[in-house]
């Protein structure tokens, strides 16, 4: 194979040096090469290097961010815990939307789970509930019980279609983990599988980094490569011919989503917002959280890397941090709003940079695993596109209620693994069964308090003569799961479990009520 | 040696079981077992078993408490956060009256580090900071400092007495401990040692348990035995010998904790409160902490436990739990408050009694190791006494800047580690060097932001190209210790940090700054 045109042409770009190796490769190696190659337009690469490293520039100086951040005015904010008068109206409104098909859910799923420890999407990860379902299930059967809640309120079917935006890494297996679950229930023509671009890494210079001989370091353009993969996917028109005019985004790894939440949706259709986006209370000064907030007058999400202590730990009269409106990832959009963004102004966003370590390939053949930054990834975000909202808003949710990510594995022992993402689920479980009037018992019949102890005992000498087992301790949250099935947020549960004493584990599914240990599993 | 009168006496008060190996038993553990038996006073102990057991009774219905809970009025509350314009008044008073040998602190330090893994006191702990300094060294930095700068400021001598409650378990190391240190600076007579009682174990049918032949399950009779202490030990006598008239009681186990805080003393003299309580914001209605409330009109402590999830939901118009003073076990008391509690309320205190595993040697001279409740631990809170307080008040400071509890062993995996403890230490420390003008750079000299990322990266797709060691990312605060003897709380950092940039790890101490990767340590 001749390569000399190729070579001519990456040279125009500067890129010559990723054929550095072509005459070592065999024929398959080459076909590698060639196909990174495919999927890289350099000229436009470069024009977008230039820009956002020069934008990166510009922001370097955190002052000026800080300077220029307000609050999100309290006029256009809502809140479950101050707001509670107005939930009823809001939920209603967001299911009669649903009732009548006009909200979708699109699900950012591009990345691997690579922190977690696994190299399949992070959707299909198990984080060891009694049912042992994947997010992907938990999230496809809260849209299924929607759809049922809504079309039972209203006496008409009705359908939230569901759009998955996987990356080349994930598209393939995620495809397949549905295909393998019978889609979870739902209809396959209603799971909308879409993929967004990769970008390479590249060098402080703007030269692609090669990872190996025949392969580029490439990753995913980051989750604000949404709204050009909305586009020339032609998501956006698929959108609407089902008549889709609200668009709830959201990001895979959240155990607690609630998925086409009608509340949030109504919230904001009465607001006549075309933007919202969902937040919780970021709790203190350093909590590595972005908030939503203005700069200049525009709203965007100010990266907790971004911030200088001095603004993270302003507060308002009333003892709270003034900029607190933590980013959960989690949005809503009028199906207007994303047209706008697809066709007029995505184009001109700037990639955000990130200087990172990238494992490369040197001119001699050499891998290196670099101990310091040696190149930068570009990426959008998906709240880029705040800026252009007409009439933004934001919903601030209970955390405990609504946001646990899964980010790391439990061999890292921190925040956000498969333990606190199978904690908080359980936990809020426990405490849906007992606001619906249902106890746990322990085994001698001893009702189990509301708040479980995270600890052996009461004081410190206590412990000294008795012999606890601590292992044990470490997994406390009383063991109970229901399905979305049967309830998508806590509602109708009273009559499976009012006036009633349950022993853990229990599951309350599409079968009912399942005393685990009574049934000798 | 004839046991028939003891025999006699213990049967009376129905614990003859406690001889049943007497016979095979050789001079020393005969010696061990009567050592044990004087230190019971069962008559004393049959009485308050039956009382702990009526009182217990009593309580068991959660309902109760619960209707009864009003939270602490807002006039007796002071903040840190929402009273920011007071503060500096505040800290004035309490420096005015540290500097007039008024302030004593008192530290509760009965418990040995059971859950933590180790068999000494807590309090010898050593978190892995960098100056590898223990709690009682940190404790005892922060009252040479407070004394130095009260005596600065009002140009007089002045002494912060600091009384230590051992048990029977931790006084002899901790004794050593404090002379083999020399006192980490303070004069030996300023450091007064005194011991709680210890109470044994009993069945559910008031006999004392023996944990072997010759050995009866003893624990310290909670941290509430401090009163009773505090009477048979003449401590209220020594203070008053010394002209103290405010008592700042702590748990040792906090690593932050702000001994003899002034602006926390400040608060409650101008208050003229005998007895207050630092709380931080319970945050969501399931964390395990006990909140300071009102019930039946008298100030407690409901602890987590006995609280229904009906009234731990509750939240005020703005949002905020109704119920939301956590107890750090942190409290202020004049002293002639302390007195009355001695003289007058203590005796009536009942005990609070928990069902716990009590490992035990059966009739045939088994060790056994049970596996659910066999016997009861009687206890005394400290906080028990806040009924009898004529001017009750609570003062709300941050978490992040005053509470970190060492509990559990880093192997748990869990919260309050030496881990988290070590980590909230830097953090703070991190924040004041911040707050005073300094930077911190990396090893390319690029300023590391104010709140360090706690992950690899921003999106989970980048990080599949990268090796980042995760190992090092779960340490991640900025690396930064000052000692308590240069800076109480932050003050008077401008001179060594304003305006410079410093590589981690930073120690800032009596010997001034150290970068101790430039001297290469």
């Amino acid at each position: 194979m001749d390569a000399s045109g190729l070579r001519e042409r990456l040279a125009r770009c500067g890129q010559a040096h990723l054929l550095r190796f072509w005459d070592e490769l065999g024929e398959a190696e080459r076909g590698e090469l060639l196909a990174d190659l495919r999927d890289c337009r350099f000229a436009e690469i470069a024009r977008c290097f230039r820009q956002a490293v020069r934008g990166s520039a510009a922001l370097r100086s955190q002052q000026k961010v800080d300077e220029h951040m307000e609050p999100v005015p309290k006029e256009v904010q809502g809140s479950v815990t101050r707001d509670g008068a107005q939930l009823p109206a809001w939920e209603a409104e967001g299911l009669l939307q649903i009732s009548q098909s006009k909200v979708a859910v699109l699900l950012l799923a591009g990345g691997q789970g690579t922190r977690l420890g696994v190299t399949f999407p992070k959707g299909m990860y198990n984080v060891g509930l009694l049912s042992q379902k994947s997010l992907f299930q938990i999230q496809a059967e809260r849209i299924l019980k929607l759809q049922q809640m809504a079309s039972e309120q209203f006496g008409c079917q009705c359908t939230i279609p569901w759009y998955i935006m996987t990356s080349g890494r994930t598209m393939d297996s995620t495809k397949e983990f549905f295909l393998k679950n019978n889609y979870f229930g739902l209809q396959k023509e209603n799971i909308i599988l879409f993929q967004q671009g990769m970008l390479p890494a590249m060098t402080f210079d703007g030269k692609a980094i090669l990872e190996g001989k025949s392969k580029i370091a490439m990753a995913p353009d980051g989750n604000g490569g949404l709204y050009h993969a909305l586009g020339n996917q032609k998501i956006v028109e698929d959108m609407e011919d089902r008549g889709i005019a609200y668009v709830h985004v959201y990001c895979v790894d959240n155990i607690l989503v609630k998925v086409a939440d009608p509340t949030f949706i109504g919230f904001c259709v009465k607001q006549q917002a075309d933007c919202g986006a969902k937040v919780v209370e970021k709790m203190h000064p350093t909590e590595a959280v972005g908030v939503v907030c203005k700069v200049n007058g525009l709203y965007q999400v100010v990266e907790y890397s971004e911030i200088t202590l001095v603004t993270a730990q302003k507060r308002n009269a009333d003892g709270r941090l003034m900029f607190n409106a933590g980013n959960i990832c989690n949005h809503f959009f009028t199906l207007h709003f994303l047209k706008d963004v697809v066709n007029i102004h995505e184009p001109k966003l700037q990639h955000h940079i990130a200087q990172k370590k990238i494992p490369y390939i040197n001119e001699q053949g050499q891998q290196i695993k670099p101990d310091k930054p040696n190149g930068i990834k570009m990426e959008k975000f998906v709240f880029d596109i705040f800026q252009f909202s007409k009439k933004f808003v934001i919903f601030e949710v209970l955390r405990e209620d609504e946001f646990s990510p899964l980010k790391n594995a439990d061999s890292q022992g921190g925040k956000d693994t498969p333990t606190t993402a199978r904690h908080a689920l359980l936990s809020l479980h426990h405490r849906w069964v007992l606001n619906a009037g249902g106890h746990f018992v322990d085994e001698n019949g001893t009702r189990i308090p509301a708040i479980p102890s995270s600890e052996p005992g009461m004081s410190e000498a206590v412990t000294a003569v008795i012999n606890d087992n601590l292992k044990e301790l470490t997994d406390l949250p009383v063991k109970c799961e229901i399905s979305a099935l049967v309830s998508y947020a806590g509602e109708g549960l009273e009559k499976y479990v009012a006036r009633r004493e349950f022993h853990t584990p229990l599951i309350i599914d599409e079968n009912g009520i399942q005393e685990l240990i009574k049934n000798g599993l």
